[in-house]
């Protein structure tokens, strides 16, 4: 890049940026971190050196008072001499100095909640980056700090430093959204990305990413879509304004993609994404996580790496896209940091949006009620009239085919096999493909991939 | 597209999504509009449309008490019927019932201005879509609803209904900017795109948009870079919390673009973008708008047509896009609803993100100061030493070249030659860009385009 790097922005912007002219003379905000990880010594680094900046934005000084973490030793990068330190999260919380309360430790249960009910109990407003807390206990909590009159925001719970929350809850306020959807894993993102960039297959690259600390030791919350269910949950509710629902997200991970299956997606002019979809039906509110086939042209298609996105389909705004870096510990502190801006300046939303009385539980539409378009891929031995057999048990469940690929000749051996249908419901896909697999001349358990329409 | 139509979603989410079963006590917020012309009418339906989903958001209704245009009879799409009207705008402005106007009639000066003054001096909000009038009383205006304790608020005024300057103001307010850039004007981008897409001149496919109405019959605006301009001058203010500088702003604009250049562009693995782009430098902030050069892996090569998209570069966030369709009544409606929600519900933001008394005056970088890499094509004769003669006028001016494209060879005859340099103050690549054109062998005036490294 040509342009100066962060540490010299910063020496640049030391000088020549902020410097405030006008006193700042409101009481300062006192914050408590719980939770001094990768991302609490993030934001703690912020506050610390945007200390300036934020005060200008807010109005008044954002002070970290008290933190509380398993290891006091541990270098944050940060003088924390003059803090007060607690060995108990859910006692600081209930400590009356303190104005907000950031969790920053994770989980839906355990300490975490416990800390974020003693926040809000005692009246103290709440900044969480706690995806899972949200997603299992979003609504209940946010009526919780409602009747506390306090805040509850989240922006650092999805999508790392994209203020999608915010976008969804104000900037895009005045429509009805018809889909939302987006990259919302940045390991699965990745790992998709190096298998259609490096053409291996998912084991490797999956071994590669956690040999490099992309993914975890257990992969499983982020290549099984859990993580990605956690912050769909998060998105549908305040996008739609309903209640949190993580019980009504379908969700499939991206361990069954193979090298194969990203090869004939590009053939078929497709990226394979794992996305998180929420979208408005006949029936009611679809929630699902999947790989997806999406056109190669539309804009979440060149998202790559751990980069995430999120897509809004607006009936007056038409799509709005917002991307950036979905993790991390500096993109996350940039999220802390807006909404501690946003409470110290007094700037109240409710928390999912609009009051939780005034959520409306939209039904959900099972998987099984799905209607799309399939990529089916078989491995099929090469002989005549497997096609015919497959194209029979198709039709019989009146499922319409609109190509099929099979490359390369080998007769009497294994071959794939591969076909796309025109939209059709996800029940009758799912029998037609139990005929399928149950001909002795498909070798393997069929591999299906929903395509999605941009 | 798979899922419902705008119709269809208005009727499911009237009878899924929005029901209020919580009663709305506060009272209405009233509301002023001046200026029905496309924009105004896009917001007076949608406030119609939309009208309980925005009490639900805001806490109150929005009510439309009055408006003010120059036609009472077109037909708006909503009944106006209960509603006052006024000859005089500015009048409309000091009526006492009246909470906010909205100014959508557009200009620096005039009546827009008068009407923006008269609700200021009133102590009423004040939303505006007017970019010209931001560009260039940004600060005073925003100083005055300072004083008068009121919101000034503009999202409508950039990038439709993408909520970039409330992503600025607050959802990256954490950050120091590095860089700032975007595709600011829908009707340049639509223009390069299509000389691309169809291998059609400059000339043509502005012929052919004024046609379709993508481009008024004078362009000017749009073409030479002016409109882009304002948009920078307004996202430069907030993005890096210095006072509106519009005379600070370098504009060029695209009509010297030729097919040959969007040719080569491809063939460099660059895509041709008008760009408005705020950067801080060693010497203080640039603010420029001209077609750049943009390595066609980088997302805002990929944003085609008429969408828009801002790029924000913080230290901490790292880089954020946004992306949506930048102009056009129903996303400029999207911005007006998402302002006014604000006002509604008594968030305040201060106009330009910090006090005006906190704006500091970072110097700015003259366009001779700026460094960069640049791509040069000439129309030479084919003969022998042509390229010594070029060369040598770039060493004479310490220009580095980094590439020399000349396809194909008639002796003696015209053939254009692309350079690309490497980077270098632009004052000497201007000198150098004299010296060349003086020589025999050159045959037009050299056509240049600024390299842009993301």
């Amino acid at each position: 890049m040509l342009g100066p790097s962060r540490q010299t922005a910063e020496k640049l912007s030391k000088q020549l940026y902020v410097q405030a002219t006008v006193a700042i003379v409101k009481p300062p905000l006192k914050i408590a971190v719980a939770g001094l990880g990768t991302v609490g010594a993030g934001a703690l680094q912020l506050l610390d050196r945007q200390a300036d900046l934020l005060a200008q934005r807010a109005g008044r000084r954002i002070v970290v008072a008290a933190v509380s973490a398993r290891d006091r030793r541990r270098d944050r990068g940060v003088d924390l001499s003059a803090v007060r330190w607690y060995e108990d999260a859910a006692a600081m919380a209930a400590d009356p100095e303190i104005d907000v309360v950031v969790e920053l430790i994770g989980g839906a249960d355990g300490i975490a909640r416990r800390v974020v009910d003693a926040a809000l109990d005692h009246g103290k407003h709440v900044v969480s980056a706690n995806k899972a807390l949200m997603a299992h206990h979003g609504t209940s909590l946010a009526a919780r700090a409602e009747e506390k009159g306090v805040t509850l925001s989240f922006e650092p719970s999805v999508a790392g430093g994209i203020p999608v929350i915010k976008a969804l809850r104000e900037g895009l306020a005045g429509n009805r959204l018809i889909r939302l959807y987006g990259i919302l894993n940045g390991t699965s993102n990745y790992i998709l990305t190096t298998m259609r960039e490096t053409a291996h297959e998912f084991a490797e690259v999956l071994a590669e990413a956690q040999k490099l600390g992309y993914a975890e030791a257990d992969p499983s919350f982020d290549i099984d879509g859990i993580d990605a269910a956690h912050k769909l949950a998060i998105l549908a509710s305040v996008g739609f304004a309903r209640p949190v629902d993580l019980s009504g997200v379908y969700a499939e991970g991206i361990r069954h993609v193979s090298r194969l299956d990203i090869d004939f997606a590009e053939e078929l002019g497709y990226r394979i994404k794992l996305l998180g979809i929420a979208r408005l039906t006949e029936e009611g509110l679809e929630q699902r996580v999947h790989p997806c086939m999406v056109p190669r042209s539309t804009p979440i298609a060149a998202v790559d790496g751990v980069y995430n996105a999120v897509v809004a389909e607006g009936d007056f705004v038409g799509r709005v896209v917002l991307e950036g870096r979905g993790a991390g510990a500096q993109p996350t502190a940039s999220a802390v940091a807006a909404d501690l801006i946003d409470i110290a300046a007094g700037r109240y939303v409710a928390p999912l949006g609009v009051p939780t009385a005034n959520l409306r539980a939209l039904p959900g539409v099972p998987i099984e009620r799905h209607q799309g378009a399939y990529y089916i891929r078989l491995m099929v031995v090469d002989q005549p009239g497997v096609i015919a057999d497959v194209a029979a048990a198709l039709r019989d469940e009146q499922v319409s085919m609109e190509s099929m690929i099979q490359r390369g000749r080998a007769p009497g051996e294994a071959v794939p096999v591969v076909l796309t249908t025109h939209v059709t419901v996800e029940a009758a896909m799912r029998r037609a493909l139990k005929k399928i697999e149950a001909l002795d001349t498909v070798l393997e358990s069929p591999h299906m991939i929903r395509i999605e329409d941009f």
